[in-house]
């Protein structure tokens, strides 16, 4: 999906939500269990549920591997039903990989060839030849690390570098952005961190940022918009486990879609 | 497995080599093609081959996801079958993972419960509760990685710290040790910056180190043992390429053997 094609949905459907497949399977409702894929169903269930309110789909591919072989059919069978989706959407691997050259190619084989993603998430520690492999695959997107939501985001990602005095995850922004550009690189900034949105516009005024932390995490739509919105709204805000485990009763889709509205509306009015 | 059966493995075999399982299933010779799993008999003959040579074996994942769903069940067989040789081996899954504590948690699930993996390779870019979720395993270990071979590692693991004056990866290092301990953690060096195993070697005298680097990429094992050697020999040396992929021909085994030989005929003569 390109770029004006994301903005397109986004207008269309006043959203700029991502949900997020964490689709742990010791937490899907009772009642799949007895399904030939559990997980499958799950997200099929909620996918149906919420793809008119959701622009970008994003599933944590963790979630996936812990089940080993029968978590990576479900991965394909969950990709291949949000592509197969009559209104597009933007699907993102959240698999945060990287590594050296020839590697970070095989990582982009799996998720862009094999899976048919339209990005994955990656890791900058190892540098450009970690991140570069995956912005050769042509109409796909790399998402970077660069802020990340949780607290150990503290350990390492405000360093100040003693030249620039800029910030690690400042460095990191400004380095590899120089790499692709607006049409294939987004950016993780957490929305826990959303007051940091105003630094990160400063180097970034117009990449697409995925915006996770919302909800379970503790972060502000508010925020969020108000330090990181630009024209082209230029934000994906994800929900995972508070769309996707509003309950875990029968009723786990239509709740579901209940979160994702709520959503929806605040976003509508945010834009 | 632990330390001090690990040092017992590279006492005994006069070793200290890891070889690394970069199956890429395009390079892997023809007459394997026919098989009904080539990667796994590839593997499988690699390993009869050598087994007795290397104390550790690194399947590099990204090789394995690559096929998909029958890329899983080769890297299932490959574990299996090295988790069953009469020798024991350190096995490393090279994965590169890393998110926040609760998807952490879901990789450990799958390195370690799924597949039974004795460490796998993590980045530190999220910090400590991206990591610490796999030390909660017992019995099995981190690599995390500090100082990569490969040229990107120049974009950020050498950003001085304004504060301690300290480079990125040093910090990684003196931070990231605190968070486990040298029976439950080890730490990746390039072998392409063999002569900064000095500076690496002050903040951690005694946990392992896993340098990859070695043949194809240019680094050398003497400058290595020199600047990394500890009294346990603390390191575990890794070669992919230029073992596995030595001969495409019939006699790859032999050949992998023949490169194996010689890079633990060196490591003899240096412990």
């Amino acid at each position: 999906m390109t770029k004006q094609e994301l903005i397109a949905q986004i207008r269309k459907k006043k959203s700029f939500l991502c949900i997020g497949l964490d689709s742990d399977i010791t937490k899907i409702p009772e009642h799949l269990h007895s399904e030939t894929d559990p997980v499958f169903e799950f997200n099929k269930q909620i996918i149906d549920a919420t793809h008119d309110l959701a622009v970008a789909y994003k599933p944590n591919t963790a979630f996936y591997e812990s089940r080993g072989v029968e978590g990576w059919k479900s991965l394909k069978k969950t990709i291949d039903y949000l592509n197969n989706l009559e209104d597009p959407v933007f699907t993102i691997a959240d698999a945060k990989r990287g590594d050296i050259g020839n590697t970070s190619t095989q990582y982009a084989k799996a998720f862009f060839d094999e899976l048919n993603f339209d990005s994955v998430t990656v890791a900058p520690y190892m540098g450009k030849d970690s991140v570069s492999p995956f912005l050769n695959f042509e109409g796909k997107w790399v998402v970077v690390l660069a802020l990340t939501s949780n607290k150990g985001a503290f350990d390492f990602q405000f360093i100040q570098d003693d030249q620039n005095k800029e910030k690690l995850y400042e460095t990191v922004l400004k380095t590899s952005k120089s790499w692709g550009n607006e049409e294939n690189m987004m950016f993780v900034v957490g929305a826990t961190k959303a007051e940091m949105l105003q630094q990160v516009r400063k180097h970034i005024p117009n990449h697409f940022l995925l915006v996770p932390g919302v909800g379970a995490q503790g972060g502000s739509l508010e925020e969020v918009a108000k330090y990181g919105m630009n024209k082209e709204v230029g934000l994906l805000v994800n929900s995972s486990r508070g769309i996707i485990f509003a309950s875990a009763g029968k009723d786990f889709a239509e709740k579901a879609r209940v979160e994702a509205l709520k959503l929806q509306q605040q976003m509508e009015k945010l834009m």
